[in-house]
């Protein structure tokens, strides 16, 4: 588990030669039947599972991208096989075909299961998934490591789950959606954060959930009508969350808490900085316990994702887009690997300046998580 | 009312002497007390009135910026006199001291007006107000213009207020708040947008009011603990709004339709139009209705107003944010006045090309509010 195979750090061709490892940090397997969960589960959750069935991410839309939501040239065993449960796909298309020697498994199963209103039950459905994984992907490549799901309606519940399976050496981060009760600066989820700093962990954030099961609506305005509104708008759930993390004081609690932004796009960073530090100067009689410049704890705490990348107009912009976001210190490779609008490392590598491919492509991601090495 | 008193059409004096007129598109006056209303308002009403009070804007947050959220220096009659009931004020700092010969007001009172569940209470109140600023601000000095205060939550009455007043020369806009039930691209809205075309009046959009009131949380993940977070988020309010409005088809509906983003910034404006246009293009078969390019619609129909005006780092960013937003016709002059982070025209001047004053301070308002002349 500790260390990959060497025959598969291969560079990738367009990367000059140089000794380049690939990183990619948001990769979404899936549990291909309830029955694979029954090992992992007490006698009385193993029935209402079986009676029930897994729960599903909210789909109020009926829309996705791609061929339900992935990536359609993934069906080559029929429209009914989910290609999120094919691990000899993504050894196929994602590590072997792209050159990838560390990804990031974020269960397509933890946005339903951590949505659901009984605590218990829900704790009880993160801990087998973590152990389904554990049993069926980590043990099965050691390219692969995992972000634990865990229940974060219940941070008590979410902190014991962390320190159960936290020092596991493929268990690189904690993995949490946008869509929640409580903005997560607030004090009430500081035990999932004293946990993930206790074992080295990552806080990885990835949208979904918005306005589902027992969350709040998705904007002032309550629920788009289309999914490529809550496409286009997702920067915005990262944001609240963000400026929840500045202005509670969070990484002043945990200064070594790393939280991973994954598929937030990162064409908005700039702007925020600018305008969270003009709202730091102007109001910090008010939060005190915020000692620094909001954009001073990006830079040291906050790590963006490539996927989707950005595609400015005029295509000049990207380069002061880089710059600005500091991107060879807080960006970071990730394909979204099966979904639609997956991005191949080849394809980042040739739209970044040379002397960022490698801190993107790796080192920052081996800097934000530190036991992916 | 028509014409400006020609003595007033002072040029700023750090404009180099041409003829540059100066629209301020927002500005806040307030009414000082309830009694002033009671001649605008039925037997009934005005009992409630008298019993009850005028509602008061949320403020769960217990802080602001300033001194109770305005400037310091405008409460020299002392602290309990509300420097926006005081039109001399207006007058002399505004006005005279910054040589604005159109001023739009949008009233103080609005969000809470409008976060009424009553329905015909709030609309009694809107059709109140709108009359007594008619009365008490308009007839008083020929540089006022008003915004309409309308009951959103029921666009059918809301339609019917701007029926009665839309053609009053003085009135040039329709004045909303960002937190609402629904997005308002959504066809619940068109009555609006049919009366505001009706009568050649802009719809003017302000944050506020999210998650107060019948209002669902201000993002997907509930309510921020502070002030300094609701001031940092709010571009995402206007955000979702025009999401709605692109991909509901909205200004295909109503093709000769202005929107003014009121107090949004606008650092945000190039990643979004970039973030749309991608979004669209992948996803535009859900919504075939939207014929034209995100950015299309946004350079045809939204305004952006400069205050509060971005502050980016490095400095030398600011000249390709106004030029990937095309700032000389989308960017217009805002002071907030008597807000506490109030900006005057010559702060603004000095921060924009020469060539972008004129357009700025004047001709892309006189576009956007047509009977602004």
């Amino acid at each position: 588990m500790e260390k990959a195979d060497p025959t598969l750090a291969v560079p990738l061709v367009s990367l000059a030669g140089d000794q380049t490892r690939v990183v990619d940090t948001d990769v979404h397997h899936q549990i291909p039947d309830k029955t694979e969960l029954y090992p992992f589960l007490c006698q009385n959750d193993r029935q209402r599972l079986e009676e029930h069935g897994l729960p599903k991410n909210s789909n109020i839309y009926h829309g996705s991208g791609g061929f339900r939501g992935t990536r359609a040239d993934c069906f080559d065993l029929g429209e009914d096989v989910d290609p999120r449960t094919r691990l000899e796909l993504f050894q196929e298309k994602l590590l072997g075909g792209c050159g990838i020697d560390r990804a990031i498994l974020q269960g397509e199963y933890t946005p339903a299961v951590t949505a659901l209103a009984d605590l218990d039950y829900s704790a009880a459905l993160c801990r087998a998934l973590n152990d389904w994984s554990l049993a069926h992907w980590i043990d099965r490549d050691s390219r692969f490591r995992l972000a634990l799901t865990v229940p974060m309606q219940d941070p008590a519940m979410a902190a014991k789950e962390i320190h159960r399976l936290g020092d596991h050496p493929a268990v690189v981060a904690v993995y949490a959606v946008c869509g929640s009760p409580k903005l997560y600066g607030q004090r009430y989820y500081d035990p999932v954060y004293a946990a993930c700093v206790d074992h080295g962990l990552a806080f990885a954030l990835h949208f979904s959930n918005e306005g589902s099961g027992m969350n709040p609506a998705p904007t002032a305005g309550g629920h788009p009508s289309y999914y490529a509104e809550t496409y286009l708008i997702r920067p915005q759930f990262y944001q609240a969350h963000l400026s929840s993390f500045i202005f509670e004081g969070t990484f002043e609690k945990f200064p070594k808490l790393k939280v991973a932004f994954l598929e937030s796009g990162f064409g908005w960073v700039p702007s925020f900085r600018w305008r969270a530090d003009a709202a730091w100067k102007a109001l910090r009689t008010q939060t005190p316990w915020v000692k620094r410049l909001p954009s001073e704890y990006i830079a040291d705490h906050i790590r963006f994702s490539t996927q989707p990348f950005e595609d400015p107009d005029p295509p000049s912009a990207l380069a002061h887009l880089l710059g600005e976001m500091d991107a060879g210190r807080t960006l970071m490779f990730a394909s979204d690997f099966p979904h639609w609008d997956f991005d191949p490392p080849e394809a980042i590598a040739r739209r970044l300046p040379a002397a960022l491919r490698k801190g993107v492509l790796a080192d920052t991601a081996f800097e934000t998580y530190p036991k992916l090495r």
